[in-house]
Order: C-alpha cells, then structure tokens, then sequence
C-alpha cells in the first residue's frame, strides 16, 4: 500500500506518472526500455524536444531563453553560476534566507568578490527583510537568491525586483509551484526531485547572452557554452530515464490545468496546514513569519519538544511518512510539493488534531 | 516485444533487472517508490551500503580503496582526475588508443602539463604500442589510459605495468566484464550505463591516499575529499533509483557467478562475432588488430560502403536495433556488454551471413 510522503527530496511523485513508467519499463519504444535507449536515438531526441516545449509552455519561458538540463544537482549549480558570470575580480550580490543560500554563497566566495546584500538569520520568527532594505553593488555581475530555503521554510511571495544585475534564483523546491515571469531572470535553476522528477536532473533556464564567458578554469562540463554548443539532446550521455520522468510529470501537471491550477492547491494545502499549527494554542508552532511562510515545506515545532519522536514514529505507524525535520534544525516538517493530494494534508491535520488531544 | 540491443550505451539491461524493477515501482519500501525515498533514509542508506558490498565482492577492491558512485559521467572524471591528482606546474602522462583517451587528455591539458606517452592514431589497423615503448615521464603525478576504447573497440589485453606514479584507467565501458587487480590502480572510473546500469552515476574507485590533494579552484562538487567527508551515503542528493538499478544489477551479475563467468560469456560472444567478420571472405572487415580487438565494442565495416544503411535498416527489421557505428566512423558497431545474451549475439551472426549470401 502506498504511502503519503512528506520528504523534501527526493519527495512524492504523481501515482499517473508512476504507474505509466511502471507499464512502459521493458519496453517503452523499439522493443526496449527507455533506461536502455541511446541519447543519440531519434526517440530520445523526440522526447527531449517535448520536454522542453512543455516546460517552456508551462512556464512561459520565451525563446531568449535556452533550457539545460545538467547533472550534479543544485549543488553543481552553486559552482557553475560563479565560474560563468563572475570575472576575476568582480562581485556578486548575495541574498541569505537560510541555509542553501549560504551554501550557495560559501561556494561562490571561493571564485570572486560576495557582497551579503542582506541577511535574515538573526532573528526569529525569520522574515525576509524588504528589497528597498538590500544592499546591493552598483557594478554587481548578477544578484543571487534563494526563491524557497526548503530547511526553515521560508519562500518569497513575489520576485524581488531590482535593476542593478540579473537577477539568479534557486527554485530548488518551488519551479513549477506557482506562475513566474521568466524574463525578470538571468538564471533559473531547480534541481528535479521536489516538483520536476526523481533525483538526477537540474533545470536550468538561462538568458543566452549570459553564456559564453565562462572563466579559463571552468571544467568542461561547468561551461554553460559548452552545453549550448553541443549536438542536441546534450553534450554527453543523459540519464535518460530521469529526462523521461520529467517529462511525464510535465505532462501531468498540464493535464492538471497548468501552474495556475498548482499553484491554487498548494496554496489551499499549505493554508490548512499552517492553520491546523496556528490553532493548536501553541502546541505546535511555526518560527516564520506569516508572510513568507513556504508553502511548500512546512516546518513546525511542538511546545514540548520531547514529544517530537513519539509524534514522527506514530505518524509513521498510520502512513504519514517522513516527517522528521531536517537534521540540521529537528522538528517536524511537511513537504507537500506539487504531487501531495489534498488527501493526504487533510490525513496529516487530523493526525495533529488527534495527537494533540491525546498528549496536549 | 523486447528486442536486441546493440547500443554502445545507455545500453542493455539484464531482463530479470527491469522485471524487479517494474514489480516494485510503485510501492519498493515503507509505501514508495524507490525515486521517492530521500537519500538520508534508512531504507536508501542500507541501499548505498549493499550496493558498496556487492561490488567490493565481485571485484575483490581492497579496503584501502574508497568507491564513490557520482554525477557528471566520465566526462566529469576528465576535469576531476587533473583537479585532484596534478598540482599547478606538474605532469601527468596520457596514453592515446582512440577518441575517448584523446578527450580525456585535452580537458587535462586546460590545468596542467601532459605528456602523451604513446599513441596509436596514425596506423590503420589499430594496435596498441607494448608498454615498453611507452615515453613515460619519470615523476608523473600519474599514467592515465582508457582500459576500452568505445569507439574504435581497442581493448587493453592486460593491466599495463608501470612503475613511475599511480594508474588511472577509464573503464566505463569493461568494467565488470573480466576479474581486475584493483590494486594496481590509482584511479578506476566508470559511468553505469554500458556494464552497470543505466545512465546517471559514475563509479569511481580510489586509493584513499589520492584525496585531499584538490587545486584550490577546484568546484566544490568535484573534489573527492568533499566525497569523502560527506555523511554517508552520499555528499547531495543523490539519483536514488540510478543507484537502486545498479544495485540490481550487481546482484544480477553475483547470481550470473561472478565477473569470471561474465568474462567467459564475453569472450564467447566476441569470439562468435569476429569469427563471422573473418570468414566472410572481405565482405565484412575490422580495422583492429586480433590482439587488441575489443571484447564488449565490435565496430565493424562492410567492403561496399552503400550495403551499410541497408545493412542497418534490415537488421532493425528483424530487431537487431542500435547497430550504426558511432557518428565520427560510420560502418557498424555491436557493442555486447554483461547484458547481451548469447542468443542475441547468434542472432546478429545469422542476420550476417544470410545478408552476405544475398547481397554478397
């Protein structure tokens, strides 16, 4: 029987998707799997080119703008935006909410100059300080930020608009969750295994004059250029299972009517559950503040923190799986991304409804 | 209906491989999907640790080896093996026995001096030069060589002995086709999708004193001792169901009896194969000398050039698919990795000399 998953990643994915891969596992097109498919073969190409016309279509990413799909995760982004736009001894403008963009900001630091435009770790319950409050450089070569930090769930309600750099987000945990206007970005990347697919692909969406100056040093396979350069489908073999689940989940989340639609269930979702925390008198708490609050990873506390083990292993016990908070802040934390049914928020609600009756 | 392969890869896998996987999709532990479980999870960590042990086991790698499963491909093990092992200033030695070898000087090239040992691109049919002929340099940070050359199928006979620095073999494309003496490497590398899985992760066997010796613009995610250091499993997240298959696939070859019998089918294969290409009387050629003659890559070229699309249309007909040489060489290509059954291989040997009886 299956589950309701509340991982932040790799996370659930759409039952539809799953079961169609299921059907075509042994033989997906030319009597073979599509996990033996060569990345050369006019099936993969065909692919390859649906997925990206459904992503472009969903997102509404204008021609401007060329979409990679690398592996190395979010991770290997951290390196590559860096050593592509960030000259020798120039600066960027980092935005710190929470852990990955200070991930992101430590690898950078080790290529150029890192401006902390603003931080917002010095206080709880965490907010994410106003743009006009940004100290941003002049002459910056682009301006980072972390769209969602899916450890203290903490996303922006809107993109920041500033007009000194592009601007490059991390929507790790939130690219497909909600309409976005592409063209206020330099760069977009999100790694696969929270909305897109399972672990193995990052999403890269990148304005094309921005490639081609990568530094001396850059690794072969960290040169944007030379990703845009190869023969398509990509520079060297794909995981070509993992682009073919992306490409399932993209179809899905058209047949679901769009971004649009997702976006309204996410939010429906993420407001029972935070009103679920809100109206439990403290019993459970959330240490960000209303506005900025994820809504798709909602990390909470209970008032006696002693109670945290019993409440994972007796969610666990009735299907309500992974909700342990990351292992950096402990806690409990609901993902419930894109593929999370309604279903299985309300199961979740009722489950601290019960929990905080017997043991409040 | 399932077909043959001959792919060079992402290539064939193991039927009883992808039945296990189909079986358990939906619902392989604690309700989910193995793409849904998180790489932190006991489940996954149990995974990463068998998969460990498995391969270990068949290949007898000593414990003062480390075994990372990786991103990126070869491809990322061209710039990680230079960014790790040569120091600004030094040399490596490459040997040069096809395109894959050659690509993986040229992106060593970009970070320091490189010595090309030997080559054997001038003289058709190919050989390999005897390592006694090899212009080593005396302190060479290492001797990288690539154990199978894909392309042109030249495969190395036996470990070259060398005494100046540490072996680094490219072995994406026989690793677990034959017993290797691991302790004669100081860099084994191989991506998954020829012999181990499908295409997603990269193997990479090293003696542990080879880490920790990163140049300093090294990206974070290519430098092995960030690998090392990592909590286990693994250093980010990982392509879960990537490493699931290649688990499966090291049990399949355990329960097969061991890469001793995987060398014997091989060479049974190849010899099946070659075979047919020498007594055809011309019809069919190798470019490659007996000895050196690849055992998993059987590029082949058919003495009319304009019977080869005809050739390749007709074997796809009778599901004898993936057969075209590779784009840079043209004729025909058979690669017949651990997956290739040997009804497969007779099948191909059929289809050639009832074509030849036709068209000869």
């Amino acid at each position: 029987m299956r589950t309701y998953n509340f991982s932040a990643g790799p996370a659930m994915l759409p039952l539809p998707v799953l079961e169609q891969a299921q059907a075509e596992l042994l033989t997906w097109q030319d009597g073979m799997s599509v996990m033996e498919v060569t990345h050369r073969s006019a099936a993969f190409k065909a692919l390859a080119e649906q997925t990206e016309t459904l992503l472009r279509e969903l997102l509404n990413i204008p021609l401007q703008y060329k979409i990679f799909l690398l592996p190395g995760g979010a991770t290997s982004q951290f390196s590559m935006v860096p050593l592509n736009l960030l000259p020798v001894g120039k600066t960027a403008d980092y935005v710190i909410t929470g852990f990955w963009s200070e991930q992101a900001m430590l690898e950078a630091k080790r290529y150029g100059m890192i401006n902390i435009a603003t931080s917002n770790q010095n206080e709880i319950p965490f907010d994410i300080p106003a743009v006009s409050s940004w100290q941003l450089t002049k002459d910056a070569e682009y301006v980072h930020y972390t769209d969602n930090e899916t450890i203290d769930g903490i996303e922006f309600r809107a993109t920041p608009v500033i007009s000194n750099a592009p601007l490059v987000s991390d929507m790790s945990s939130n690219l497909l969750t909600k309409p976005i206007d592409v063209s206020q970005y330099g760069i977009i990347y999100a790694c696969a295994q929270k909305n897109l697919g399972p672990a193995g692909l990052t999403i890269v969406i990148i304005r094309k004059d921005l490639i081609g100056h990568a530094r001396a040093d850059t690794p072969g396979m960290f040169n944007y250029a030379n990703h845009l350069n190869a023969a398509p489908p990509c520079l060297n073999t794909a995981p070509t299972f993992i682009w073919y689940m992306i490409g399932l989940v993209l179809a899905w989340v058209k047949n679901e009517g769009g971004v649009t639609v997702m976006a309204e269930r996410n939010q429906q979702k993420a407001d029972l559950l935070y009103n679920a925390i809100d109206q439990s008198n403290g019993f459970y708490h959330s240490k960000v503040c209303a506005n900025v609050r994820s809504r798709v990873n909602v990390p909470f506390f209970l008032l006696k923190p002693d109670l945290e083990d019993i409440f994972l292993e007796e969610a666990a016990r009735v299907g309500l799986m992974n909700l342990a908070g990351h292992r950096q802040r402990g806690g409990v934390r609901a993902s419930i991304y894109n593929a999370m049914p309604l279903a299985g928020v309300k199961a979740l609600v009722a489950f601290m409804q019960e929990f905080e009756r017997v043991k409040g």
